[in-house]
């Protein structure tokens, strides 16, 4: 018998309607003969309402509190999830992350699941329940409550669907699915059937916030394929599954931009090994992501190093470098927070050649300047002016035909 | 080190001005050397928003899952507890029914305590933290959640104060502590300072709602001394206790009124053995609880047998009725629904003649006529009209001085 999960997100249970609707969905899916396991997450803003009102008692609450409270948004939809259910005549029944086994570390607001009970939901599942596990949440090997951080119910559905041996995790949720790139960005994006773990995974770390990366990682790591889909409708929306044979024919999947970095150069730095170690672990004890590294040498003595960074991080990263500057010889720092970065992604890069071609060709005719590049096997990505940021999107879209199902671009 | 349990209701914690009052309180107790342990209701109108959201959904929810989603208040308010106490400086953690071991039976909605498993809580409070405690829930053997009914945070905190062998309980309400009778009814009542388990358990039953019996059960069975008094100041309350000596000098401490009530009279029924338990038999089947019974022998072969009952559920009774009337040889059944019940308790009536003749005269001299009387080892009850009730009422509190303290009346 096929196992099923599917996701239901906050605006898809934000009220009564529409847990009734997505419960209905549900049950079609029990009806057509199918395991059927929901992961819910909590109604509509009401993690938030949960934050203010912590915030009004403890401006820095405790994050074991913090996760005793917002784990509660998730079990009352689950419960009121299972009510609709029974309502309809679906035998239904709901669970916490707790009582489903979902074990977690003890990193409060953050924590990383590291094994799952599925034992107890196959057991009811083999008695014609729907089972529906409240999201986002785990519980440490002291039964203290965890939260799993941004995207954890996401993160739930799909470690649950490969605890299950699922056949798909279903991802319901306000869009209709992922898009080449975003369509508020450039309107003729089109819908992707089918994209890999590996591009999405790109394109997630670039900001492009379809899923979050690690729900990805794990539907990547037990192969469970991911069907980000609308609750609105019917319509088939995007499979996220591993790499088959026919997307290394689609030189481009998808685009993005960031808007939020910034940029940092040491220039004149010695030429040592040894040296960029130095001024990363300098960044890292002051908890800053670094997005990419460019380092050029200048002479055998003498090499540019620089990276970007979030914008908000800027300060911090400055005041980081101050210790390590003269250690590592540099002569001076610039630094740009006028800058966007945009980036396409696509596993056919890995076997054809004239990307980066066709790429800054496109830039080239659109009369936008490249202040850097940074390629990985699978992505491409030029930082270019802020204000040239929406037309280097647009441009590079259009060179790779995104406005154009796959199976339709000239290659 | 004296162990102290606070429980504070929902009205108590209704917001976060409120939390941090409270929070206040338990702080200051821990700073005066005591183990603290709080219990918590859920905050003001909550679990009544949940219950709607429920019914929105579901107009008959699963009882499984109204516990699930009911145990979100509580579990909401404990967090917040403990983050306004770590905001003042005071370690603090928070713990579901589950996470104590607070261990009940699977009848959900009405669940009973079976064990609590003190050992997690003692650890804390040795570490110096203030351990606050979800009320109203627990968990079955199936590590099913599970709520204790109405007045279950009472109950919580009775028993957890009863398995950490506390030295008292103290139940901060939006009253000021237990009063000879309802204010509102007579606005001279006096608030006691003392009151034996066995008078407030006849109390509750006859309706006076301060606690509800299975907290004070609770009490009594563990001789836990319970502190009923104000959140808002520091007033000393009722203290509800074992029966002490001096308790046995007053004849009186309390009196109520119960108006929902009706009264069922079965007119001529056949003197036989085991008729009355056919009839009562009948009356258990449909779910009646039956207040008093009255049974008067009329002659050798007849009597009449008439009882009392929630209003609400006479038309059930004289259907559950129809189908022994015939059987049991009753002419007819007449019935009252116009009624009052007046009640006056004390554990001194035990030792002292003369209740029942001060109570008659009180109700003779306020011309107030008696249908019937109903008498246990600490109480005597009177059926009047439903029109003379709070004349009764009234008579009765002055006939027995409960507008004064105990120990400046006559006798």
């Amino acid at each position: 018998m096929a196992t099923i999960v599917q996701k239901f997100g906050g605006t898809s249970v934000a009220n009564a309607e529409k847990i009734r609707r997505a419960a209905g969905r549900a049950m079609k899916a029990a009806q057509s003969g199918k395991h059927v396991v929901v992961v819910a997450s909590a109604r509509g803003q009401q993690t938030d309402e949960l934050i203010a009102d912590a915030k009004e008692l403890n401006s820095n609450p405790p994050k074991r509190e913090m996760d005793m409270l917002l784990s509660t948004g998730e079990q009352q939809t689950v419960s009121l999830f299972a009510m609709a259910l029974d309502a309809m005549g679906q035998k239904a029944i709901s669970f916490t992350g707790a009582q489903v086994g979902m074990r977690t570390d003890d990193s409060f607001t953050r924590a990383r699941i590291q094994s799952i009970d599925a034992q107890r939901i196959r057991q009811w599942l083999g008695e014609g329940y729907i089972v529906v596990v409240a999201g986002f949440q785990g519980v440490d090997e002291k039964g203290n409550i965890t939260t799993l951080g941004r995207g954890g119910s996401d993160t739930s559905a799909v470690a649950l669907a490969a605890a299950l041996d699922a056949d798909e995790c279903e991802i319901y949720t306000d869009v209709d699915g992922v898009y080449s790139t975003d369509p508020r960005k450039f309107p003729r994006a089109v819908k992707l059937d089918r994209i890999s773990y590996d591009e999405i995974l790109e394109l997630a770390s670039l900001g492009a916030g379809v899923m979050h990366s690690r729900s990805i990682e794990f539907g990547k790591k037990y192969d469970v394929p991911i069907h980000v889909r609308s609750s609105m409708n019917d319509n088939p929306g995007t499979w996220i599954t591993h790499e088959v044979p026919q997307m290394e024919g689609i030189l481009v999947s998808g685009a993005t931009i960031q808007k939020d970095l910034a940029k940092i150069g040491l220039v004149n730095v010695d030429n040592r090994p040894g040296n960029a170690a130095k001024v990363f672990a300098h960044l890292a004890d002051a908890k800053i992501i670094i997005n990419d590294i460019i380092q050029t040498e200048v002479s055998k003595e003498k090499a540019n190093l620089s990276f970007t960074l979030a914008k908000g991080d800027l300060r911090d990263a400055l005041q980081a470098l101050e210790g390590v500057k003269k250690e590592v010889g540099c002569d001076s720092v610039f630094v740009r927070d006028d800058i966007a970065e945009v980036s396409v992604v696509g596993v056919g890069m890995r076997s054809h050649y004239g990307v980066a071609t066709t790429l800054f060709r496109a830039m080239a005719n659109a009369r936008i300047n490249i202040d850097s590049i940074t390629t990985s096997e699978i992505r491409i990505s030029c930082i270019v002016d802020l204000a040239d940021g929406d037309k280097a999107l647009t441009a590079v879209c259009e060179a790779f035909e995104l406005d154009k199902p796959a199976d339709k671009r000239h290659r």
